[in-house]
C-alpha cells in the first residue's frame, strides 16, 4: 500500500493494516501483494494536478499510468503480464483524447508484453484519474519485500538515474528556465545532440518560445513517461534480499526500506548515479539534495549480500542498466547520506509529496 | 470492462478490446476477467457526484465501493476473497472521515470473508474517487460470461428486488417527496414497521424535517449500500449459462447480455420482483419503466436451461434470495418487455447513465 507522503503512509497503514488478514498482503507494508504466491499484484493511481499536469500530453499520461505500476512489478522481481485499467474521465476533457490514450496505453502494453484484462470507465466533474492494477509473474520462488534487508548487505540502484525527472518537471512547469537547468553546459556538445534529434521528437518536448534542445527534451521525457526496464526484474529476482521502487525520492524511499527491515541504510552521495545534466546542474550551484529527495525516478533500490558484489558488478548489461552500488545496510535505523569523507549530509525533507501545480 | 452508458461502452470496447490479447480478458466484453482460470478479478470505481452524492455518509460510500465489486464476483459464480483499494481523497474532505471509511470498509470485508491485499492512496483537488479491484474464487470449473445464453433458456433474477434503490435515490436527492414515494400506503402497516425500527437506524436514514419512516429508510439504504448476497454465487455457478449483475438498469443490462449472446431476451413485466414499496408506487401512478431502467439494483441476471427450472424453483432459500424467473431467451436480438397479454411495452431509455446531482 503506497501513498503520497510519509505521514499519510503511517495513517493509512495504521487504519487499513488490520484488514489485511492474509500473509499475501504483507501487512500492506510492501509495494505489491501476492496471489497464491504465484502472481504479484500491485495497484497505483495517478491524478491530474497531483501526479501529472493538466497539459501533459495524454499519450505520455497513459504511459505513466502503466509504467508506475510496471515499476512496482520490476522491483519485486516479476515479469509484467497483465493489467486492469480504470479510467475516470473528466466531463470537460475532449473525448477524442480517449482514442490517443488507448493507442498509447496499448503501445506500452505491447512493449512490456502485457495484456489488458479488463477495467472500468466512468465520468467525473474532477481531474483525470487513472487507476491501474498490474499483474506480474515472479521470476523466482521468492518475491523480495521491503523488509528483508540484512545488516552487511550492499545497497544498489538499477534501472536508471536519479534526479532527471525532477529537473524535467521544473522545465515543464517553468519553475526553472532552460538556462538554469543547463548552466555550465558545453555548448558544442549540446548542439551536436540537438542537431541529431531535432524534428524527430514530439512537439511537447520543445519548450515554449525556445528552439528544440535535446537535453531539455530528454529531461522532460523522463518526467512525462518514466523509463522502466523489465530486464531489472531478473537481477532483483536473483540477487535482492530487500527491494522496492524509488518513486517518491531516493532518501525517503530508502527510509521506508530501512524502517521495514529494522536496519539503517548508509548511502554514499558520490556513488549515486545521476544523469549527466543532473550532475552538471548540481556541480554548477544546484542543491544535489533536491535530486535525491524528488519524485518520479522510478528506478529499483535493492539490497544484496556483499558476497554477490563481484558477480553483480560483472553482469552483462550492468552498465546500460546503471546498476550501481550506492551504500550499505548497517545496524540502527534511518538513512544517512554521507560525503567522500564519511561526513553525514543533513537532508531536511527526505521524501517527495506529490503535489504538482505551477 | 464496464462503463456508464451504452454509447461509451461501445467506444471503450472498440478502442481497448484490441489490447485484450488474452482469452482470460474475454475481449473486455464481460464484467470480470480470469487469472489462469483460477481467479475471477473485477474492478469498478465509484465517483462522488456520479455514483454517490457528496453528502452520502462515508460509511455507506465505503460499503458501496466494495459491494459493487462483490456484486460482479457473485454474478460470475465466485466466492469473494480479496480486494485492492485505491482511495483518491479530496484535499477538502475532512481527514477524520478516512478513519470511518476504513472501519466501514473493514467491516464489510469481514462480512464477506475478504482480506485487503493492498492499494494506493492519493489526494485530489476533485471528487472523492474509490477504485476497488476484487478477487474471487470460482465455485465451479466454468465461470459464466454474458455471452453464453442459449435460445430456450429461462431468464432469472436472484439476489434482490428491482427499483428500490432508484426510489431511495429520489428520496435522498429530494427529487420525490416521501408522500409521493409512499402514495397509497396503508398507514397502519407503516406505523408498525416504523415503531419497531425507530431509534435503531443511523440518522442519515431519516429524511430532513420528517419523522423516521421505516420504508423510506429501507429504500434509501438500498441506494446507499446495495445488499449483495454471496449465496447467489452458488446458484449461478451451478445453473447459469450466461450471467451478469444488474447495476445500470434491468432492461439495459439485459440488452448487453442479449447482445453478447447473439440472442433476444423477452421479459415479462408482471414477473419482475419489485419490492412492496416499488410495486405500490407503480400501481399508484408511478411509471414502472423508471424502475426497470434505473441503476443501483445490484442483483444477478442469469439464464439457465428450462430443464433446470423445477430444480431452481425448489432450491432452499430461493424465496429469501428472491430467485425469480422473469422471461426467456429467444432467437433474435434486443430485449422485449411484455405485459400479461404479451404486448410489447415500449421502453424509451433502457439504461441508466450514472450522472447524479440534485
Amino acid at each position: 500500500m503506497s501513498s503520497d507522503s510519509a505521514d499519510e503512509f503511517e495513517t493509512i497503514k495504521r487504519l487499513f493494516a488490520p484488514l489485511a488478514t492474509s500473509a499475501d498482503a504483507r501487512g500492506l507494508a510492501d509495494d505489491a501483494a501476492l496471489i497464491d504466491g504465484r502472481h504479484v499484484v500491485t495497484t497505483d493511481a495517478i491524478v491530474e494536478g497531483v501526479h501529472f499536469l493538466s497539459d501533459d500530453p495524454i499519450a505520455t499520461v497513459a504511459m505513466k499510468a502503466l509504467r508506475v505500476n510496471v515499476s512496482d512489478l520490476i522491483a519485486k522481481g516479476a515479469q509484467p503480464r497483465a493489467a486492469l485499467l480504470t479510467l475516470i474521465w473528466p466531463n470537460a476533457r475532449p473525448a477524442e483524447q480517449i482514442e490517443l490514450f488507448a493507442e498509447s496505453f496499448g503501445g506500452d502494453l505491447a512493449y512490456f508484453g502485457m495484456t489488458l484484462l479488463g477495467g472500468d470507465t466512468t465520468s467525473t466533474a474532477g481531474p483525470l484519474t487513472i487507476s491501474v492494477t498490474a499483474f506480474g509473474e515472479p521470476l523466482s520462488e521468492r518475491t523480495p519485500s521491503r523488509a528483508d534487508a540484512k545488516i552487511g548487505d550492499d545497497v544498489w540502484l538499477v534501472g536508471g538515474e536519479i534526479g532527471s525527472a525532477w529537473l524535467g518537471l521544473q522545465l515543464r512547469t517553468g519553475a526553472m528556465a532552460l538556462e538554469e537547468v543547463t548552466r555550465g553546459r558545453d555548448e558544442q556538445e549540446a548542439r551536436v545532440n540537438t542537431a541529431a534529434l531535432a524534428g524527430q521528437t514530439p512537439d511537447y518536448l520543445t519548450l515554449p518560445g525556445k528552439p528544440f534542445d535535446a537535453e531539455a527534451a530528454w529531461l522532460m521525457s523522463t518526467y512525462l513517461a518514466p523509463f522502466v526496464r523489465p530486464e531489472c526484474a531478473d537481477i532483483v529476482s536473483r540477487y535482492a534480499n530487500a527491494s522496492m521502487d524509488v518513486s517518491d525520492g531516493l532518501v525517503g524511499d530508502a527510509g521506508k526500506l530501512a524502517a521495514a527491515s529494522g536496519a539503517a541504510l548508509k548511502i554514499e552521495a558520490n556513488a549515486i548515479p545521476f544523469s549527466i545534466p543532473a550532475e552538471r546542474w548540481a556541480f554548477s550551484g544546484g542543491d544535489f539534495r533536491k535530486l535525491i529527495t524528488a519524485g518520479d525516478d522510478y528506478v529499483v533500490l535493492f539490497t544484496a549480500p556483499a558476497a554477490a558484489r563481484a558477480e553483480l558488478e560483472s553482469l552483462p548489461g550492468a552498465g546500460a542498466l546503471r546498476l550501481t552500488r550506492i551504500g550499505a545496510v548497517e545496524a540502527g535505523e534511518g538513512v544517512q547520506v554521507v560525503n567522500r569523507q564519511g561526513d553525514v549530509i543533513p537532508i531536511p525533507a527526505p521524501s517527495y509529496a506529490h503535489k504538482l501545480g505551477r
